[in-house]
């Protein structure tokens, strides 16, 4: 099949259209919501999620802790569902963030969240499923049907989601504005599509990386590892740059390939160290960066737009490794609408 | 070097003493500690550690949930170093776990806190450290210099130090005495030994595999994986059962290697179905288990003690994951207490 042709491929695409749709049909929903977290005094936020949600939830830990000052924890649902010890959430916003809404896990967490008192939100591309009708409130995606089984469009409508939640909380009109030209960033960086598609012959017999990034990137790092392992089977383990550093780092060996997303920022020289050490270990060191003096300094430069604020980044970083995912299951003959395995809807207790 | 000649060796067999010494010392100033919290009125826990101390927190996370229904934040220590945009802790228990209670990024997170009033509390090894000299309470782990890079004993010294503030934050003379078992039965797991020491040369090839753990054993699946890491190189992936549904499970071949905790309890109705998963899929699955069903399932079967109740296990479990990783350096011919490229102490910001 051509890949133009595949679901992936266009809803990769889509992302801007998706993005577009949820910042205008969202921001009136949202305006409300934002007043009810300002009169409830909430004071932290517990999370809930699977999977590429869950990296959604990674990204809302910097997002929420950095404009809003609010932590972060995400929530532990085996305590909820199997251990039925569910921790008392208090004053906290309790937020379920599920593409089908269907895992009974993170389902039966927002029931115990509303039966509390606790505020219960749920960001969702569906609004009809047992997640939605079990929260307060609910931020729907507007992604439309997602048809791969390796989630793209509704990774980023939730970053949508979460950022505009972020910015609206914050009554900061500098971060709204700037969340609106995320639909034409996606756009222009769809553009790096040539040089994926010039690189991914290189890692056809890659078994093993690992994929490195920290703060608000930190999300892109386990999102592009997992749509590595999810459409081309290769174990590619996601990592803080600090993180790696405590441990993991032994690992390393000539050539051991190394994914690190490098944005502009207070992260910056931190990461710019870690590539040094790694080059010097002889890693084979890939930087998806908007940042020159970073590319200069690896084996695989791939370029990103450097107008976009830091905060909103992961919505173009991303972009590189989901189509350097899709290109190397292509170049390794796997489907990649439908990896082997695994199904659309897992549902986890 | 004869293996028994080793700082590795000694250190993961000095646990039971380095445990009894901790529970004879604490026990008073833990209970001065838990009467603070209540008298605080604590509402959640916000854990900042790194490595090995960071899979001590993953343990937090249940415990606390659990027994003390208290929901538990890894912290993001950028947000307080390198963003310089900390969250408000409001009245959380911010908790830093770090054996050498040196690293800066830690330290940073407990000294906000500290500036904003929340209650601080260092878990470390190093009561002179930085990081003891800026919480307002310390729990000295005891557990003598630990000379090997790799943690061990202070991992499960970490543990307990945990387990007695959970157990007696909850007044709970059962979970208390259960506690008190502890040295005795990570002395009666140190027999595995043998069991670990046959099995050893099959994964002298090895190059990737999974680790899987869920609820309580998360933390043992993750220390595992890092040991692993640290010791043999292997490129070793921790997942909780459900999070490996959700789209990993992609990479499934036959023959690809896959570690199990399934202790007893809740969960091992789910483990025993993904375990059914993973045999239908040609892997090869080696369970570290307390159950004799479990234990007939699955391909390389090891043994343990039935009688620890399943909070505790992963005191027992991490046993035989700390003797793996070290006899599987050991048939490879790596240097046990020094790895290559890490320190033993590890700064990042």
């Amino acid at each position: 099949m051509e890949i133009q042709q595949t679901h992936l491929y266009k809803e990769i695409f889509e992302q801007p259209e998706v993005i577009q749709r949820l910042l205008d049909h969202e921001t009136a929903n949202v305006n409300e919501l934002a007043q009810i977290i300002r009169e409830r005094n909430i004071s932290y936020i517990n999370i809930a999620a699977r999977g590429t949600s869950d990296n959604a939830g990674r990204y809302a830990q910097y997002v929420f802790g950095a404009h809003n000052r609010l932590p972060v924890a995400l929530a532990t649902p085996s305590l909820y569902t199997l251990y039925k010890r569910p921790p008392l959430l208090g004053n906290s916003l309790v937020l379920g963030i599920s593409q089908s809404g269907k895992s009974p896990d993170i389902v039966a967490v927002l029931a115990e969240a509303r039966q509390q008192g606790a505020l219960t939100v749920a960001i969702t591309n569906s609004p009809d499923s047992e997640l939605a009708h079990q929260a307060e409130y609910v931020i729907p995606l507007h992604a439309g049907e997602e048809q791969a089984v390796a989630a793209t469009k509704t990774y980023t409508a939730a970053l949508a989601a979460i950022a505009l939640l972020s910015s609206t909380l914050a009554a900061d009109k500098q971060m709204l504005n700037d969340l609106r030209i995320i639909p034409k960033a996606i756009e222009k960086t769809l553009g790096v599509l040539p040089n994926i598609v010039e690189h991914a012959p290189r890692y056809r017999y890659m078994e093993k990386c690992v994929v490195i990034g920290r703060g608000f990137n930190y999300a892109t790092a386990f999102e592009t590892a997992l749509k590595l392992k999810e459409l081309t089977y290769v174990l590619a383990e996601p990592y803080s740059s600090a993180d790696f550093l405590h441990g993991p780092l032994a690992m390393l060996e000539q050539g051991f390939p190394v994914f690190v997303f490098a944005n502009q920022g207070p992260l910056l020289p931190e990461i710019q160290i870690l590539i040094q050490t790694l080059s010097k270990l002889g890693a084979e060191v890939v930087s998806i960066s908007d940042d020159k003096s970073i590319l200069e300094m690896v084996n695989i430069p791939i370029s990103l737009d450097a107008s976009i604020p830091e905060w909103l980044s992961p919505f173009t970083a991303i972009i590189p490794g989901q189509l350097l995912a899709m290109y190397l299951a292509h170049e390794r003959n796997y489907n990649v609408d439908q990896p082997r395995i695994i199904q659309k809807v897992t549902k986890t207790k």
